[in-house]
């Protein structure tokens, strides 16, 4: 992984072989991000995405390998009780073009991933709400 | 539905039950956008997405419920006729990973949603083509 | 198509009939880009996207005609070897809401599109990776 941060955007390469969330993590404590938007397009042939089920408050996974093109992948970098967290979803078209996607658990990079990161100046913290399940946004 | 204004972006979270084309609609008067690009992730359980059949010049749509992944959703804010206006098109992945999508018409909140919205300082309005059969953007 | 620039940030409009990655590189020459993150949606019966088959360094392309909502386009624009690059992959929703995509070839819009360009102060070249077989971020 390689990257260059242009004022408050970071582009970055994440290499084969590389897991994408790992490098954002590695990227946004570098930095020392701790708000963000974040937006990629890419290739993986090994990923693992959740659905929510929002009855049973747990997340179910699918995991995909093959030749995949990224076709969206869109999330926030932001900050639970002061440290990094991130949320990402991804979505990846297979050979014959279908897509298939959910909430981004790993996904590992096949040839490359182009990340986009658009640092604002801020903070949104993260707390547990216990009615849904999920570490949501706290203002 | 909470937010927060961070210069020219806005970080918002849009709750269980609510829909989100509405909630857009109102940050958007409350903060006074003219032009904004949108983007977001979350989860939904009842959405409407429609498709444009060009030759009839008229929307179709279809309605997916269940437990699904917003993977993307993309789209601008802008007026028309002075007044507020929102385009957005989503997708979103089912329990086993498909992804499903189109113009987005509606779409409740499940979990949650976590919506960047970045203001452009200006204005487009849009205008009625007849020929397309849209409201388009004018120059 | 029509588009304005608003200090950093390019609305367009492309219109129906015309190529989505030929009028991006027209904006991209016209207002001499040379970093930026491209979204858009908008609506294509015409589109061409590839799979990269990393074991053969290949891509395989997908051809799709009917009535399709891009539901997501996100990509980059840089230089290599100075000169205009773009790299982009898009999905798009068919008549059930079923989502195709992968790296961009070719899209004809078939009502509108509406590209958004964030332009970013700085350059990326890029530059051919022989194992990878790909051009690739160079920093």
């Amino acid at each position: 992984m390689e990257y260059r941060k242009f004022n408050n955007t970071i582009i970055a390469r994440i290499d084969k072989g590389e897991e994408i969330l790992d490098k954002i993590k590695d990227i946004s404590i570098k930095e020392n991000i701790k708000l963000a938007n974040v937006n990629a397009l890419g290739a993986t042939n090994d990923f693992t995405v959740g659905v929510f089920k929002t009855a049973e408050k747990k997340y179910y996974s699918n995991t995909f390998k093959g030749d995949f093109e990224i076709v969206s992948l869109t999330g926030t970098i932001n900050t639970m009780n002061g440290e990094f967290y991130t949320h990402i979803h991804m979505s990846a078209g297979d050979a014959d073009g279908k897509v298939f996607g959910g909430h981004l658990n790993r996904a590992i990079v096949s040839a490359t991933c182009e990340i986009v990161i658009h640092i604002i100046e801020g903070t949104v913290d993260r707390q547990l709400d216990e009615e849904i399940g999920l570490n949501l946004f706290q203002f």
